[in-house]
């Protein structure tokens, strides 16, 4: 038995039952004998609420209030969960990001963890305490003002608790049983993943695979952090996302899971002269508007006429930005013209036995190719292949990749049968 | 043109609309060349929803947890107001009871204020910025604890910064005009009061007045603040509260005010021997119930039987628990029997004039008596006395006081007339 730090999203403590429900599930864990922290967001829709409420004051507020309102939200969930386990008969203590030792930098909105001392929530522990601490929400030593950690918050708090504390396991309580070899409502026969490197997990969060955010398991990994996702709503395993550095020899599946998004679109520059530091200057201006690159894909020139296209997808509510960006350069630059197409679709496949396993990308071409359905880009590390297509064919391309590589629960189910799990 | 502390309620700050309309009074404050610092309560019904929230997690909540839970109520409000005063072009930064040094106890609850060091919130006005701070919260050393002040903390709050920051003056912004002779709902005749001393003002409130909390009225007393009692609807000159301590010489009038409460009821202890300590034994007792006793009477012994009667008045919400505590003691203390009466009204009438003009008690006496209104109980302080008649009575006999005392507003008009203002 050890330390363990659950993290609580805002569904799992939405209401006075919510919160019961869940106080009963950590007195539950504490009773085991394990010392708990739990990391706690604000309750259902509040955060949203005070954003409302913000804007109906004004439309430009500053980021250290609005840090100042939204932090509001987790202090209340956190207090009521302190209560409902007291009143279960554990000791509990509620503490603020700040008063937990979570210090950040100054950047309101997107603060980065700086340091983490923790040196109450320990006191807590030692005094036989569960420690509550509100999610999302650090502390500024330079300015002393109260910082806010953006969206997916929650989740890195949690982490960087689990990593200052030493803590067995880092469970992140959720409203699905885990993660999953693709979306369940696309995919019906995908299937909870039992264990799953962080390296892939990252890969899986890139691709649009929303249980858990990019940074948060980025700091596990840099950590060796374990995560845990889970559901509050049982008590089935859930998923476990773990660092081969812990010396974990498990025998990775060739592939973890394929994830979709659809909230991309692709640009296109056409005609850019095919000359030295053209993609230099085209993505330096693109970088200058802080819109999110994700893949980009340079065609070989055409001999004839001495020019390239180059293409790259970013989120659709980066489209208007980066457009006008580059045309407010196209004289410098020298291109034809901008295409833009916001009806793709980008299918990621994940695996860290892809490294060692040939005939990946092969396989899913032929996949896709025999369902009919265009590849538009392509492109790949190490242990990914992500393609897009056409954005009303991408659920039908996620579902045969699926199947392609033996993901479907039931085919799975035959191979645990065959190997006597 | 100095530094001004001003202090807005919840009714004040009940939505966004009225908080851009407080933002628009607090920049014309400052526009007006004054220091601002605005203490802000939580945004209308807040905190009575927060309470519910908690009763609904449990009914044993814990102090800590309670005033952790609270807190967010003027975090809310503040970050709204520093946001709508911002958006006005006027800098403004919003700093919790801790950030603004409010060092109290460690009494959750009911904190008392220990040390007030603003430190940030001159930082914020050295640098031209309004500073907001959050009312009824502060901060143990002690503990490292968030605690609240309890009722009217918020009142509290900026008059213990406006006597730490030496303010000009603490403005007390409420939905009523000032301080009046006496309730308008119940004497239609009654006129706003222009300037009362703090110790008529304590006397009043302590009589029932609503308008402001007796605490902060101490507090402003001890410290020599003055405070302006005003509407946030309307621009008027509301009531000064001064402090004669100030070398103010204005001419006191004989009575400021008639206050009435019908929240008390009267407990009689019938047939108590009439021996020595007898009446510190029955309050000891009453005491250790923690109940408020106002006004109390022993009657002269009948010579027959060497017994008295003792009455006392208490809030009719401890009159259960302190009648349960004498019922047990009666073999010790040997009394007769109790009786209990919460059908009672008491009237105040509170002027610093009283002091030195005779012949008001008898006025106050013969205006009941003419008006066939019975007296009950009486007890007088130096500046105060006050009666007990039945409740059903109370409104008339505060109508006849106040015009007896010529405070009716047809006469003043008169008066003031006369004397040229």
């Amino acid at each position: 038995m050890g330390l363990i730090v659950q993290k609580y999203g805002g569904s799992s403590v939405a209401d006075a039952e919510s919160i019961k429900r869940v106080a009963k599930r950590i007195v539950e864990t504490r009773k085991a004998g394990n010392d708990v922290v739990v990391v706690v967001s604000a309750m259902g829709d509040t955060t949203d609420e005070l954003v409302d409420l913000a804007n109906q004051v004004t439309p430009f507020a500053s980021g250290r209030e609005l840090d100042m309102l939204l932090t509001a939200g987790e202090r209340i969930s956190m207090a009521l969960l302190a209560m409902a386990i007291k009143s279960l008969g554990q000791d509990a203590r509620s503490y603020t990001g700040s008063q937990a030792g979570l210090i950040t930098d100054s950047k309101h909105g997107s603060a980065r963890i700086v340091d983490v001392s923790p040196k109450r929530v320990r006191e807590a522990l030692d005094a036989g305490a569960v420690a509550i601490v509100a999610g999302f929400q650090g502390f500024s030593r330079l300015t002393g003002d109260i910082t806010t950690l953006g969206r997916g918050g929650s989740d890195t708090t949690a982490v960087a608790l689990a990593a200052a504390l030493d803590a067995e396991v880092c469970e992140i309580y959720t409203d699905v049983d885990g993660v999953f070899t693709a979306d369940p409502r696309v995919v019906p026969a995908a299937h909870k993943i039992e264990r799953i490197t962080s390296e892939e997990m990252l890969e899986l969060a890139a691709a649009g695979a929303k249980v858990l955010y990019i940074r948060a398991v980025e700091y596990a990994r840099r950590h060796g952090v374990t995560l845990h996702v889970r559901s509050s709503f049982n008590n089935n395993e859930g998923t476990l996302v773990i660092n081969p550095k812990d010396g974990d020899t498990m025998e990775e599946p060739i592939i973890a899971g394929v994830a979709s998004d659809l909230s991309e679109a692709k640009v296109t520059v056409v005609g850019v002269p095919d000359v030295p530091g053209m993609a230099a200057q085209i993505f330096t201006i693109v970088a200058s508007t802080d819109a999110n690159i994700d893949m980009i894909v340079q065609n070989v020139s055409t001999a004839a006429t001495g020019r390239t296209d180059i293409s790259f997808t970013l989120p659709k509510s980066d489209g208007a930005k980066v457009l006008k960006a580059l045309e407010d350069a196209k004289g410098d630059i020298g291109f034809d013209s901008l295409q833009y197409d916001d009806q793709i679709g980008k299918l990621a496949l994940v695996g860290a036995g892809m490294r060692t396993n040939a005939g990946v990308s092969a396989k899913l071409f032929t996949a896709l190719f025999e369902a009919g359905i265009n590849i538009e880009m392509i492109s790949t590390s190490e242990i990914r292949i992500s393609v897009v297509t056409r954005a009303d064919t991408i659920n039908e391309a996620v579902r045969v990749v699926h199947s392609a590589f033996g993901l479907d629960a039931e085919e799975l189910a035959q191979v645990h049968g065959g190997t006597g799990r």
